[in-house]
């Protein structure tokens, strides 16, 4: 039996998987991120999400092989070592992998440490790793520098449509035309234009969920024919493809599979279907596993790059 | 004698005027803003800097006539009532007239309400005062929205450059020769770009400041002769002429004088120059008085737009 950890920036998931990677028992949190929520409530949400989750599917400690952990902010020097610490609290015995978000989510999509995710929800990037296990990763610089195709970037293309026209700039004929304006302004229950600014920059910590909440509104109004939305999308596709062109030239390995991760990307809409277009994609693909599966997949694989320790008691 | 008070964003000024609006004495202070360090530090802060400026003049309550105030954030409702207060308790006697830091600049510099003044420090905005007293403000929608051509938003082209090099991004002949992305790596002292995450992200409040302090580099680098840099400023200054123009039209004035404020336009630079010649402007615009004057000139004008509040004791 194997447990699989993803702490992604805003969710944290735990999946008990068999020795098949058949997911037995799932469970999922609030954000365990200690930058956001502070080291101690992080270590007491981790340690607790564990035992609960053992705890459901009544199994013990000695019952897990192994367990593997994906965690964001890898560049954050200490992230793994305290990690680990905090895991091995509570399971003194298993097998521990550590990676970052980005390679669980990798490994989990293609089944296999090679190939490009491309992958887009709140933020953005591009991760790609060789058959030579060379990995790179394009993008992911957060919301102040890009995170192009996202769903905050999406969101901020109809909040600057919304003050280009509150601010009565010229405009062109589809953006004239766009709905999105009122319907932004509808949603988030404006009555005046300049509430906009007290909404985005009074509780910067949500900003950029509530940004990227918009990202719907887009989605759906590209749908309905909007030209303006949907030149907001094919823009963000464009803008996702190039990174993954990017990559696979980077790592000198142009047929690289492809899979797609992240919330505006898990099903069909203008965003997905224009990038698999760039692409070149027969179809959509589908990935293998989720991130939190692809989390243990590491334990049964002599991959060593990608990980960032891996600890046997 | 008059008292201005300038309440920008990151400063507090208070100048004492004679009645020729000379300025006899004059103090500078850190953020008094109370978004940023809280109501009681700023209520502090200012009714200090009030008995400081008053005591440095040997000046007492009944010397002053009028007092001036503009203050950043108009948007925020309680800010003018609370403002108010606070200066009533050290200033129990003068008339107050309290009004915006954009209408104390445009007053300032045009010495007279009428005209366009374009604003590019952090933050940049366009505000225009017609003949009839109409206002209007483009942009000024702060870091995330734009700020087009803002200290803020050229120190983050710098940045963008920055990622797309270390990214591996394709560039154009003209960004692949451009010495800004290593330029940048210097002055910020990163060993690895990654470490830009950890330099943006890590202390928010602080992060927009720290970005505009890469515009100098950006100016300095096009005066080198680094076209990309240059072109950067080009399309920043295009972006302010448009705002100024769109404010402009909106007022059907459309010969409204000119004048500049803000760091970014304080002197003679690649983008006041650019900005200079898509304005067609003759010369240079040279401002009468800075915004800390501009406030109190508000106590011998009957205007009434753009004003907060005046009371009397």
């Amino acid at each position: 039996m194997y447990l699989g950890i993803d702490g992604g920036g805003t969710r944290l998931r735990l999946a008990l998987c068999d020795d098949h990677f058949s997911v037995i028992h799932q469970r999922e949190y609030g954000s365990a991120n200690p930058s956001s929520i502070g080291k101690e409530a992080a270590r007491s949400l981790i340690q607790t999400a564990i035992r609960e989750t053992l705890a459901e599917a009544s199994l013990n400690e000695s019952d897990i092989e192994a367990v593997g952990v994906g965690i964001a902010g890898v560049s954050v020097e200490h992230s793994a070592a305290w990690l680990e610490a905090v895991m091995r609290d509570v399971l003194t015995r298993p097998f521990i992998a550590l990676s970052s978000d980005v390679e669980i989510a990798l490994v989990g999509a293609h089944g296999q440490r090679r190939g490009v995710l491309v992958l887009s929800g709140t933020g953005s990037a591009v991760y790609a790793v060789n058959s030579a296990g060379q990995a790179t990763m394009v993008g992911g610089w957060g919301y102040l520098l890009g995170d192009e195709g996202s769903g905050y970037w999406i969101g901020l293309q109809a909040l600057r449509l919304f003050t280009r026209a509150a601010d009565g700039h010229p405009l062109s004929p589809q953006e004239a035309q766009s709905r999105l304006p009122q319907r932004t302004a509808e949603q988030l229950q404006f009555n005046h234009p300049k509430e906009l600014i007290g909404w985005l920059y009074g509780q910067p910590m949500t900003a950029t969920a509530r940004v990227a909440g918009l990202a719907p509104l887009v989605l759906s109004e590209a749908e309905a024919g909007d030209m303006c939305a949907r030149a907001m999308l094919e823009d963000g596709a464009k803008q996702l493809a190039e990174m993954a062109q990017t990559a696979a030239a980077l790592l000198r390995e142009p047929d690289l599979p492809i899979a797609f991760a992240g919330g505006m990307l898990a099903g069909s809409n203008v965003l997905s279907r224009s990038l698999c277009e760039r692409l070149k994609l027969q179809e959509f693909p589908v990935s293998k596993y989720p991130p939190v599966v692809g989390a243990p997949y590491w334990q049964n694989n002599d991959w060593q790059n990608g990980l960032l320790r891996t600890t046997k008691s």
